[in-house]
């Protein structure tokens, strides 16, 4: 199983971009893992918030496999213990899902189309974090699903 | 009215330090801000998990004035939205709470005792995060707590 982290928007601040790093190289111990940060179109600062949400989806929905299990990130989705993680990606590696993509949305979330395709909507947190630190937040979170998974002890930083 | 972090533990590790810098200075423009990293007992690895509680609880009070106002980082207090915690914060000023300290307990958590003396136990999420993570999201929260009290736009980095 490949898993890729989808993100919109700016590239990673330097405040998260070596605690990414680091929690990405663990992660690939356990499966191929790949970033893609998606530019915003660029004509998005002429674009209202509806017709931007439907710009990125497009591209997104574009870059879409069928069987790509989607896992958006979602403040009105499912809040999960960390086991409960663990749980999700091990039931679809038990079920040979090939691609599990985690997608944290733009400045105003995405579009409808994208949120019908989501497999599975997940809310990190009852609090708003800027999308950069959710991006380090998620690749510690999934790296702790990984080892939780092979039942072994987090290794700390 | 002064915030202060107390966190049991290590130094900030790399891959926070960049990001708890960046929202701590934020902060100061608000309140004045301090942090206190507390090492653990030197003969930590010789202690229970209880005993090193006890004794890292002995600490932490003798470090505590009357007044100061106790927020305590704990899984099984409440669940806060960003605007919540704004609310707590702002409660705290209007009524002249001259210290207001976050507390990220040690390894194994806090001493019985550090846990009656809280005047407020929160959960940051139900996920389970390292503490050094732990750090820079609250560092993140309480400078979004301060543009939320003062009407400001959230500067994102």
């Amino acid at each position: 199983m490949q898993l890729q982290f989808w993100s919109i928007g700016k590239k990673n601040e330097a405040y998260v971009a070596e605690g990414i790093a680091l929690f990405t190289k663990r992660i690939s111990h356990y499966y191929k893992v790949e970033w893609k940060i998606i530019a915003t179109t660029k004509n998005s600062a002429v674009l209202s918030a509806e017709d931007l949400k439907i710009e990125e989806g497009k591209i997104i929905l574009n870059n879409l496999q069928k069987d790509d299990y989607l896992i958006l990130l979602d403040e009105r989705g499912k809040n999960l213990q960390s086991e409960e993680l663990a749980k999700v990606l091990q039931k679809r590696n038990n079920d040979s899902t090939k691609q599990v993509i985690f997608l944290i949305g733009g400045a105003f979330g995405v579009s409808d189309e994208v949120i019908k395709r989501a497999n599975f909507k997940w809310s990190l947190s009852n609090l708003v974090f800027p999308h950069q630190l959710v991006r380090l937040i998620l690749a510690e979170q999934v790296y702790r699903a990984c080892t939780i998974n092979k039942n072994e002890k987090y290794h700390h930083v």
